[in-house]
């Protein structure tokens, strides 16, 4: 079976996204019979050694490649960010605490206004503006009032929405630091230590939607285990982490799809290279941006996303007509997020590098035609 | 590309199950690029043309396969069963109120235990005996001990690990019936109207793990609708139901695949067909194994499940060998759960007939030579 001379546009959704095609191959070459096994992945029991194999190997293969130190658990669960907006204070801020949220955009508004479902929220930064774009940046960590003995600090690492981007953790202080990195999760390397928990829905970094990757200190794991009477099992992240991640029925495919993922990225060099990458590939798109003044980028320049690059053009009918062009000539999903207006690209791990010369070289060719 | 080459066993798994070859042959085809569209479903945004469509279409087959009324949504979660464990009580089940709760089995006290964690539950009727095998039954309308004014009465409508199934809805009057119905699903006719609320993993009869399909009257929503403000998002039915289950980015994979089974299923004839095929597959097996005494049904002949059918054989090494022998023939997944012991055989829509005449033969020559 040849699968390289299909047809294929350049993917640039925010999410579900583009896969390495080398994963899908595989996917496609196995997806009626799993290579000695005799059924799909699909069809195989969640309790077999094979499923088991292959979520073991998951899990090691994200372990090495994030460099996971070994007090943190790696557990795969279902609903996406959205769920952790909700799991994240149901399990770890009891009556009494605080907790704080850094607000950097959509996505972290909606955490905050779940979080106050459960309890205490204190917004210790919010960059939040008037304007056309509410957002164009992420704060400094001068800019965070911090509440002493926080029950935990609550960040977005990456803002698929208004392209902005954390370049590094923010220093918290003794603070449990927890991060939504659904949108910019192994895009670089990461230091898991300054984080007790990182989530991530996988459908943008990671591989299909349906499963959410969640890295958790141990320690942590003990306000969990003080609520299993009350909490619903379902979001208790301790009765996750102690059966690994088979309490229920897990979405098993989504597992393996990560799996294959995971290992593509280590073949691709690892954090180190990807991020090297991912880079080039951003900084090309920037440079391009900022070349004429034609386009003009959303974000502040020292809160540019390496993952979702957010730019307008000099009038929204251009705008509409950039989306209409640039979709004829196969680049799909370029039209931004109505919070933003104007255009989008989202270039996460496996968006390919050549997608971005077909951009640029699309991006002139149009400026030429309507400047 | 020729699929049906490749070497497959027969899966009598409990979840995740087979799934019908052609569903199979049709994910392989297009895994890499859906036609015409360039991108694989795993990589297409769920706010696309393609996908929206994808979701009604599921959607349209589901509700003409099962008939299901104007009045009731049809909504793709995330989380299994086992979440709807938590999401019925935490939506349906005010305080002071009380929920009659029919116990048929493991699943059943599972979904007992999580609903005591929110409200008032009332244990309508209880089929748990001592002995070996904790139940063997269900119960008669008469049995059950309903609450006046129940909040909703939940049941179990197929028990996966005891081999008991309800023959049909019971009758609990004007009180909403909410069926755990994620053994059994469209696995023949179902009187929807009969229900107030349905779930199901898809796991077994319907498609992938990672999405549960939840069929719901509308006026049950409005219990929802009233806890917008408390109740998390992602476990409110209201605002899945209100969003088209597009609130979040959903399990898109598995969402195709159910879309993809459904439609499979009506080109069998529908559900009085599979119904039908269905029957006449457990009956083969039931007889096979009532035939002689050797082997031993675990259920009550007036509870069989026509989906899962639990056996035993004389002694335990017997059973052990059984296992052992049939898995060598490619008959696989036959080991019943710890808690029944014995054989189970799982044989969901998607499973062949010619499996049952694989699985008699090997009953009987494995009877010839060790009874």
């Amino acid at each position: 079976m040849t699968t390289t001379t299909v047809n294929r546009v350049f993917n640039f959704s925010a999410g579900p996204a583009v896969l390495p095609l080398p994963v899908l191959d595989q996917m496609q070459r196995e997806l009626v019979a799993l290579p000695g096994v005799g059924m799909s992945v699909l069809e195989i029991s969640h309790r077999s050694g094979t499923f088991e194999s292959m979520l073991a190997e998951a899990e090691a293969d994200i372990r090495a490649l994030a460099e996971v130190p070994s007090n943190y658990r790696i557990v795969f669960l279902q609903g996406g960010a959205s769920t952790q907006f909700s799991m994240v204070p149901m399990n770890l801020l009891d009556p009494g605490a605080t907790a704080d949220y850094v607000d950097t955009g959509s996505w972290s508004e909606k955490a905050i206004k779940e979080a106050r479902k459960i309890g205490n929220v204190n917004v210790a930064a919010s960059t939040k503006q008037a304007g056309p774009v509410a957002y164009v940046r992420v704060p400094a960590v001068s800019e965070l009032s911090l509440t002493p003995g926080a029950a935990y600090v609550h960040m977005t690492s990456n803002n698929t929405i208004e392209g902005t981007q954390f370049q590094s953790a923010p220093d918290v202080g003794d603070a449990p630091l927890i991060s939504d990195s659904s949108s910019d999760i192994f895009s670089r390397p990461i230091d898991v230590s300054r984080h007790a928990l990182i989530y991530a829905g996988a459908q943008k970094n990671l591989g299909p939607a349906g499963v959410t990757l969640v890295i958790v200190r141990e320690d942590l794991l003990e306000r969990s285990r003080a609520k299993k009477a009350t909490l619903p099992s379902m979001l208790n992240y301790a009765i996750h982490a102690d059966n690994k991640s088979l309490y229920n029925t897990p979405p098993s495919f989504a597992v393996y799809g990560v799996g294959l993922v995971a290992k593509w990225l280590r073949v691709q060099g690892g954090l180190a290279a990807v991020g090297q990458a991912n880079e080039q590939k951003a900084a090309r798109l920037y440079a391009e941006i900022d070349r004429s003044g034609f386009y003009r980028g959303t974000a502040e320049k020292s809160s540019r996303s390496f993952m979702n690059v957010t730019f307008r053009l000099p009038t929204e009918e251009l705008e509409k007509l950039f989306v209409k062009e640039s979709t004829t000539a196969g680049l799909d999903g370029l039209k931004g997020h109505r919070s933003v207006g104007g255009m989008r690209a989202s270039i996460y791990n496996a968006f390919p590098a050549d997608g971005i010369d077909v951009l640029v070289t699309f991006m002139q060719d149009f400026e030429r035609r309507h400047a």
